[in-house]
């Protein structure tokens, strides 16, 4: 029998996981949930039921997974702890500080009513974070890099958006060519903010707009950009239309370390992502640890767990023999 | 209390699990084991002693993993199974074609004297596999690819040393820079033998050889180098003591795969390795893999594992709430 998904939320996440889901023959989506009118949803996936997540208790016999794909800021801290006594569910919140918070919150829920969550699945958290444990691991003397991009960052767009006389605006994050290179040397260099990332912004202007003002004040934005050499481009609606759509992402995870009697020979370990659709990708991610929050739930092993505490085998819909005679 | 280890045999790679210990606070290097008169052997950490696996029995309740590092022909497919009737053990088995028999022995073993064993870590099989499995997992519709070098081929390099005239030679493997973009692009290209990898061979022939025969000798040589574009070149005893003294190696893991709703987003997972020794890089990925291998065993999961198995957070001498607060 298949492995039944329900998906909560009806986002760009969302629409990434169902299409993932299309792609694993041992799994079906269920349900998909929304807080919306369920009439207004109309899922890529034809035949699929849209329920109000009013209704949403009704479906526990129904569900094996709950995929939460729920804003980290406001969403998540509050549904994942609640349909964590309900369902197994995974999420992918990313507020990194908050953390272990949220953990804690989500594994009293899940331990009460038995039942098995994940939380912070994704690329980072999730795939990067996986690399970074990994190589340290390894190479306990030694020091780990992450670099994001070229990728759109979804807060940044939103603080240039903000700003007055902007009509429209995108973000790309940019690793530093040379600091890559620095690092994948493996000389260990200490790298400041300003030196691993650069950002570039497209910015689409209200007409009469004092394009100089809006600059300054983007270049000079406290957290979001002041610490970084910023580039700021005035584009027309037309332009951004044609070339600034996709929601790319992707980035670098490098742990470099030596070993030997006196720390003579260097390793570099470099883990990179190139991704046309971030959100379809760390879709991907959540329905490949959405089998194995499944399994560990039928050997009752309760409770909420990370990326960390998932064995890889029970991502994959193949057996251990198969896994050994294949992959190893 | 420190995690006990204990390494069988005196190579390359028990030198890498050794120095690794060094680099592992919760870990202690307990005893060497070697088929040969004991006094002949010089530990490279002063102190530890020496013994014969004549007596290694006697050792059952001093060493918490037994880290085997005999080769893969046939040391380790009779010294594995055997030890792990008696300790939890570990090896870097990585004959692929025989590691489910090889586990089959090694589990049966396990199974019955209750105790965790571990084969085939490493990074090819080991690390390697991991970024094949999460790739395959995490992008259903793709396709892998693995690269290996630039390194030395030690089964290469002894094939190039049975050719008749030929005193000493080492072979490299390299990958073609070419495969490698065509893959990074996400095309997915069907490549053959010959398009992704060359082999590089630095010859010190004997007086009077004829190099020609040689060369040709090598070049035609099936299964090691008739299928590869190769090179030959014949140096002096000097060069190749100063230039090829090292055993560097490295590789590279590519998934490429779509996702959308007509596979129209194209996403790149490239995992690669730049190792200044292959034999220390691979000793440390089997400390690491050894402490989860006593963990395994204090919660009584007895029997065969493979790097499949194993939860990551395991791998680390930090605590769940420390990897999470500072690693995801």
């Amino acid at each position: 029998m298949a492995i039944r998904i329900g998906i909560l939320g009806y986002g760009n996440l969302a629409k990434g996981v169902e299409l993932s889901i299309r792609q694993n023959k041992d799994m079906e989506l269920a349900a998909i949930f929304t807080r919306r009118d369920p009439a207004t949803v109309k899922p890529l996936t034809s035949g699929v039921s849209v329920a109000s997540t009013a209704d949403i208790k009704d479906y526990q016999d129904k569900i094996d997974v709950l995929v939460i794909c729920g804003g980290s800021a406001t969403d998540l801290p509050q549904q994942t702890p609640e349909y964590a006594a309900m369902f197994n569910v995974i999420d992918s919140f990313d507020t990194h500080a908050k953390i272990p918070e949220h953990f804690a919150n989500v594994d009293k829920a899940a331990m009460a009513s038995g039942h098995t969550s994940l939380i912070s699945a994704g690329w980072d958290p999730g795939m990067f974070s996986l690399n970074r444990l990994y190589g340290s691991c390894i190479l306990p003397e030694g020091k780990d890099y992450t670099f994001w991009g070229k990728g759109v960052s979804q807060g940044h767009s939103d603080a240039i958006r903000r700003v007055p006389g902007v009509k429209n605006g995108k973000q790309y994050t940019i690793p530093v060519e040379s600091a890559l290179e620095a690092v994948r040397s493996g000389s260990e260099p200490e790298l400041t903010t300003r030196q691993k990332h650069t950002r570039e912004c497209f910015v689409v202007a209200e007409e009469g707009a004092d394009l100089a003002l809006i600059e300054k004040t983007i270049k000079e934005m406290p957290n979001y950009f002041a610490d970084y050499d910023t580039t700021v481009h005035f584009i027309s609606e037309e332009e951004f239309a044609r070339d600034h759509s996709r929601i790319n992402h992707g980035g670098f995870v490098f742990r470099t370390g030596k070993t030997g009697v006196n720390g003579e020979n260097t390793h570099v370990i470099e883990y990179s992502l190139k991704l046309d659709s971030n959100p379809e990708f760390t879709g991907s991610v959540l329905t490949a640890y959405a089998r194995a929050i499944y399994r560990l739930s039928q050997k009752s092993d309760f409770g909420c767990k990370t990326v960390f505490d998932v064995a890889p085998a029970l991502l994959s819909p193949l057996s251990g023999e198969e896994l050994r005679a294949h992959m190893l």
